[in-house]
């Protein structure tokens, strides 16, 4: 990769075009999902049976199996309404995209594409719920309420340190009956880490020998960290750094607010090792890779830091729109591998490539939770798609058009839940495929039928 | 109507069959509604456009409207999300049709029931949201906390006195932005209207000459008392009863909890001219209409109690599933219509007639509320529409395959809020007409679509 193949200008005006298109056809559709039957209606008799009073029938059945079981989990919620299939796409708008706090109402247009994701990759119904509220015990109880709809709950976009707090009691509440995930956290983590073990692979490096640096200190990088430690890696061969430097115990600025920061001040306790202190070219210096989740570049990351790491190095450059550092300044600094999170470069660590299938296969098997075990099943199962192609320097991680990877994915998480006892449904690994790869299938050709039928019009033209 | 032309054994058989349906089909379908796209995916760039990058655009053009207007009812939500189309269907499961408090899982599939009524026969997004929270206060909480996604919020299946407070503080709230609807009130309410309006017409009775009994003191009869008293009729004229006979101001047991049933007890005060003391048939006697809305029949009311009416005796029994009084033992005694909740007799007072209407209007002007004066206007076109066809006993209001009815009340609605100030949104009922038509034959287009193509099966056979 040289900077004659990417041409700056050119990358620019073409990474405007989908800003000029968000811009005109956002206005024509006026919404990105809508509801629609999923039941017969051939005349007005079937209302009799949808609702009064025939729909007293299935409401008396989950009635006597909450009496009989004293349990707020009733199997029959699950088999006779599309709870099974209902995922909230939660946010406060207090932390959107790199847009920052704009609150709830113009937090909508990402909610609603989240759904629209959702539906097309992993087959969820998957609804936004954008909260009128900002503290986290607001957003638990809100949460908490709105269980009875939903099968999932997904949060997004919550600002750090809440999400934090938000995530952890949700997780640990013994009232929280489905399973809860916040997609900044988990599900960027899983990402990272799929394409963090293929990279690795790429080079021949082990897990445990392999000295980490991570560029900001958010939910995803602290996430991420907290999921590495889960699949094995000592938490002391990561170097963690924010805006004012390496995280260490001496980090006296951090030390003060630790009742705040919790996990960032144990990040400064357990990480790093060598006890390193300084700015961040000090905490890449001989690193075997580079996870930047930080603030938008191009010269976040200088490419003289690169050129300290030690050989091979590996630069995952994740900030959006703009990567921490251009993928060829990398390159020519000497990495061997760089992923970003734009899709005109290779290698896109996109979070749409997680939760899709990790949802899908949560689901089918009536998962109470979505552990790190399951995020970890999730990203190997997606390094090993991509494996099996072959990898390349190029190519550490699957795209969202291969569209085999949510059904493997659902499959993987799937048995993990069963595995680790957080299924309430036990499926093969066959049953789980078929499933998860049919809800899909279908939700796509539904889409294109809906497209070619008219019911979606043709946008007006942007050039 | 005789008894023979309805032998009670035969209409209970086929009665039934609804039920038998409902619960085979329910577990057959898992779930009413569905999540679709609704703008065009070709290929994954497409993602670039309705998620990051491309979907900061819209966030931003919301965000820039609320700063500068410092509004929280951006016009931009409505124009680039499908807040414009938007309902929560919000229930605490608290008095669920006939069932009582089965609580907000065993309410889902009357939710989604709703939620389906709402897109096919007025082209409403609705959405079920079962609320795990169960005081006044925390359903008033939750639903200011939901505004951001919704246009409108339909409230359902909540029991009293709690569903006065709620709607009523709701409705008054300041920082509530959107309008409120609760439909065992307001809905039930406009539809008794309507078929009271054209029963009298065909006795040749004037509204504030006729004399009202109604036998139930729930949040029906009682939001109809008050929409008939915005409509023109004196409280005076009206006598209601509860299950311990008339309401008057020497009922004690009532004027004890006179704060928690504030409604009740102005109606002690204020109807019942004649301070008329008794039981039931004390209060239905000379009465030119009786409107029941209480427990299930059949003999809840008496046939000598008509007997006892004025001459041209109307007869409103609400209760489901069955009538507090069977029709054609009214009949027998002298009643000259009778209505009913059962879409197998004829007069069916049926809520399905007015909220997808309702709304539908209300939506399309960006109404802000929806006044008592919203109610009539929609209670006149119904009137209106049956009327138009030829009165008859057995024809004062139109029925649900009628689908004329949804555009026509949605245009009356429409412009009631344009010239009461409370629409945002300035339509001539030629365009409100063509916009309320457009939406809801799409709508039925598309679900007939679903079904020619597959993606809705066919349900297994029940006989």
């Amino acid at each position: 990769m040289t900077k004659e193949k990417y041409n700056v200008e050119e990358l620019l005006k073409k990474a405007d075009l989908p800003n000029r298109q968000a811009e005109a056809w956002h206005p024509f559709y006026r919404g990105k999902i809508e509801i629609v039957s999923k039941v017969k209606i051939d005349n007005f008799d079937d209302f009799a049976v949808w609702y009064t009073p025939g729909v007293a029938r299935p409401c008396r059945i989950i009635e006597e199996e909450i009496k009989v079981t004293k349990k707020f989990r009733p199997f029959a919620a699950y088999n006779l309404t599309n709870k099974w299939n209902n995922v909230a796409v939660v946010s406060d708008g207090s932390r959107v995209l790199g847009l920052g706090d704009i609150g709830p109402e113009a937090a909508m247009p990402v909610m609603e594409g989240k759904a629209l994701l959702f539906k097309y990759l992993g087959g969820v119904d998957a609804f936004p719920v954008c909260l009128d509220c900002h503290n986290a015990d607001e957003i638990i109880t809100a949460v908490k309420w709105l269980q009875p709809t939903f099968g999932g709950i997904n949060l997004e976009d919550i600002s750090q340190p809440k999400c934090f707090k938000v995530l952890d009691t949700l997780r640990r509440s013994k009232d929280v009956r489905i399973p809860v995930w916040h997609d900044d956290q988990q599900g960027t983590a899983t990402i990272i880490i799929a394409a963090m073990f293929n990279a690795l692979k790429y080079v021949n490096k082990k897990l445990d020998e392999t000295l980490f640096s991570m560029v900001g200190a958010g939910a995803a990088n602290m996430a991420t960290a907290r999921v590495m430690e889960a699949a094995g890696i000592p938490k002391k061969n990561i170097i963690m750094m924010d805006s004012k430097g390496i995280l260490h115990p001496g980090r006296r600025d951090i030390e003060r607010k630790k009742h705040k920061f919790k996990l960032k001040w144990d990040m400064c306790i357990n990480s790093n090792g060598e006890e390193r202190d300084g700015d961040i070219p000090t905490g890449m210096k001989d690193t075997d890779i580079v996870i930047a989740a930080s603030k938008p570049g191009p010269r976040t990351i200088e490419p003289k830091w690169i050129q300290t790491m030690t050989n091979d190095p590996i630069v995952f450059a994740c900030a959006n729109p703009i990567p921490e550092i251009w993928p060829w300044e990398a390159k020519e600094s000497g990495a061997i591998i760089v992923a970003t999170g734009r899709s005109d470069f290779p290698n896109q660590v996109n979070n749409s490539l997680g939760f899709p299938g990790i949802f899908r296969g949560t689901l089918d098997v009536m998962g109470i939770t979505i552990t790190d075990g399951m995020c970890i099943a999730a990203a190997e199962e997606l390094a090993k798609t991509a494996e099996k192609k072959e990898l390349s320097a190029d190519y550490i991680i699957p795209s969202m058009d291969e569209w085999e990877v949510f059904p493997r994915e659902a499959v993987a998480v799937g048995q993990q839940a069963i595995k680790e006892g957080g299924a309430r449904l036990k499926l093969t690994r066959q049953e789980a495929f078929e499933r998860a790869e049919t809800l899909i299938r279908r939700a796509r050709k539904q889409t294109h039928s809906l497209m070619d039928l008219g019911f979606i019009l043709k946008p007006p033209q942007v050039s």
